[in-house]
């Protein structure tokens, strides 16, 4: 199918929203009418929101100019337009975790990071479709429907926070709201084309936003430039963000190794092509040792699955006929996982995250692609990849999972394309030196 | 059967010994004598030990009589004879485990709570009787034959400290070592006639012995006297122990409330009657608020099983043979516990203990008794308890295993008898306050 033609915010930074607003050339009321119309418009063809708010967004956007014109500037995301993922709680709206088991449930409260947004002065317009209950990656089992790939609405937008990417990627809002439990940030966001962070374990805070799996699940921000995921970042990171470039020097000087992303899936070779090119010089070609890829393939899902079936067990029992099939049989394979293998993946964790730190020596970020496939049509369930048919599902959180059993920071940014289909450059660091990820997204 | 002759610590107190070492009438190596000796003598009928370690007891005791004589003088536990639980490891010395899948194995280090022993100048005679892996209060089910009851060896001395209970009960030493997830210190030295503590969670360090369920795993003391409890974990407490008499006051101030123990068990009347006579007076008679019960129950056999399992899939995989039938039948069980169920449990952890910590307000301790019933006769599975069939070891465990599941400190004193078979008091305080569960036993 032919693309979705460019929204309001396509090619407009934070940067470019912040000082325009600051100029005088547009004013928050504009920018949220703009969102507004755009998303009137074109998201019926995308199906990226599941509930926009307009008269909230308009009341936020006149507060947003008052203060600024009274001179209170909240600084980089006052008056900007921001969706939020239906999984995240905002005050008086409904939040449906795309299921029909919280049809026409409305949240009391905001979550913290949503708190901490409208602190920042941020307008939000409305919230974006999820997979049901964020357990899926690919973005099309949702009580709303599916949301729709931007650069050809008969693909995934891959998942579970695919609204929040589409309508980034289709210029609707500069910024939103996403959750990341294996992937659900960095997968959509490097199949639609934008960047996308997962920022270290609990570095923005998960208090209102539905769990799927409380040992893995990160907040993280959307935006088309990985810049602004860090300008996001900045006002919603619990323990104060990173400083600015701290560490100093230039994106030269960070050592990159390049992970052979064929350890942990199946690839298009031509994605991982792509990827490393967009990499450019590293320090190193890096290789999982034996046996990493399955160990944290295996301490993934055990504790994934036992803890997701612990959040639904009791939908589950009472009223399985409320989640999407697909869905429901994800949950009653998970509640069959024995409590021993849970036992063992959590106590196997520090050992772990040795081994995983051990990959770090001599090198600061580790680069890969993010999802070893371009976006494959709505769905589809099995896909030929480099010869082999392989599941969409386990191809799709192959690469991005990994770094969530440990909670480590991981920033996707636009690396190109496949067949007219974007392609994602997946950087991966140590907790305390996201600014690298930056610096090297820059580059 | 007719009870075990009276041992040579039969009626000596720590101190007594203390006193009698610095004053000459005895030394060190008189007292691991004593004790070897009357373990040759009395033990082939009892079954306490599974290991005695002449050469090295004698050796320790020459070693504390010659600093004794030299004016190096390491306190109250210093030259006497100490017994140590199969599952606890000592350096050069065989730990089984009370199961074939370790027969010959040998420990390689003392276990932290040994070398604390070994600091206070502790002679260690040798190693006891546990119940297979220690998952079992029967105290009848290990490689080595079961532990017997010192007041009728016809009869169980629970389990799973079996052996420790058992060699404190008839004087072969004047204190043991035990370890206690769901009750193993309490419940045979209620049995056996003794006092047994068992500290608030991690109090005494867990390293260097075996696991039975993480969460829950408590090493513990074994006394005729719960004072030589106290003067015992003086000395092995990780965090330093709790000041004498801290809180100053007399026992009549301490406010302790009667936990009607038929909300937790079916009981036999006479055993609660014994135990609730020597509570004495009570400032409130106390009954747990609905459900609590059960939600114990339940969050106590979700985590220990889980875990339990955790620690023993393999063995159960790859030599099932080598189990107990009884043991391989629980541990079968234990692996079937669905890991949702497990999460929820220790999710639920946090209310509960606020729910449990609403059960001290206006009182300090909860007395109730430590076992619901007298000892049974030996392989006995189902008993008679007022008018009603029951599952020995469920009974047995019901009264002492919900204060591990928040690691409350707990002490079990001797309160009398019925049919002439041994009747324990439990007391139940917070952390912090173990000196007022020493200071009502004292009464």
């Amino acid at each position: 199918m032919p693309p979705t033609p460019p929204g309001p915010f396509t090619g407009r930074s934070l940067t470019d929203l912040a000082r325009d607003l600051r100029a005088g050339r547009t004013t928050a009321a504009e920018l949220a009418r703009r969102a507004l119309d755009a998303i009137a418009g074109l998201d019926p063809a995308l199906g990226a929101f599941v509930t926009v708010d307009p008269a909230g967004a308009r009341a936020a956007a006149r507060r947003a100019d008052e203060e600024l014109a009274s001179g209170a500037d909240r600084g980089s995301l006052h008056g900007v337009p921001v969706a939020v993922k239906d999984l995240i709680d905002v005050a008086g709206l409904p939040c449906t975790m795309g299921s029909r088991h919280f049809a026409g449930h409305v949240a009391e409260a905001d979550a913290a990071c949503v708190t901490l947004l409208r602190e920042a002065g941020a307008v939000i317009v409305g919230k974006t479709t999820t997979h049901e209950f964020a357990y899926g990656p690919t973005g099309d089992r949702s009580a709303n429907g599916p949301s729709r790939n931007p650069r050809d609405p008969g693909r995934m937008s891959g998942g579970s926070s695919g609204g929040s990417a589409a309508a980034v990627a289709a210029g609707l809002v500069p910024l939103a709201l996403g959750t990341d439990t294996g992937g659900s940030v960095r997968i959509p966001a490097a199949l639609c084309g934008i960047a996308g962070f997962k920022p270290a374990y609990d570095a923005i805070p998960a208090g209102g936003v539905f769990p799927l799996s409380r040992s893995f699940d990160h907040v993280g921000v959307l935006a088309a430039d990985p810049y602004d995921c860090l300008v996001a970042y900045r006002h919603l990171a619990a323990g104060g963000p990173p400083p600015a470039g701290s560490g100093g020097g230039e994106a030269e000087d960070v050592r990159v190794a390049w992970l052979d992303p064929t350890a942990l899936s199946v690839c298009d070779p031509r994605v991982v092509q792509v990827a490393r090119a967009a990499a450019g010089v590293v320090t190193e070609e890096l290789r999982l040792p034996g046996g990493l890829a399955e160990e944290l393939r295996e301490t993934y899902a055990a504790i994934q699955r036992a803890e997701a079936a612990a959040v639904h067990a009791d939908r589950v029992a009472e009223a399985p006929e409320l989640f999407d099939p697909e869905v429901l049989d994800r949950l009653r394979a998970a509640m069959r996982v024995p409590a021993w293998a849970y036992v063992r993946a959590v106590e196997g964790r520090p050992a772990l995250a040795k081994t995983v730190e051990a990959l770090f020596d001599g090198h600061d970020v580790l680069a890969l692609p993010t999802v070893p496939l371009v976006a494959p049509p709505l769905d589809r369930r099995e896909i030929e990849l480099d010869g082999r048919t392989v599941a969409v599902r386990a191809a799709l959180l192959a690469l991005t999972s990994p770094w969530n059993v440990l909670g480590l920071p991981a920033l996707t940014v636009p690396a190109g394309s496949v067949d007219g289909l974007p392609v994602g450059l997946q950087l991966v660091c140590r907790p305390g030196r996201e600014d690298l990820l930056f610096r090297l997204a820059a580059r």
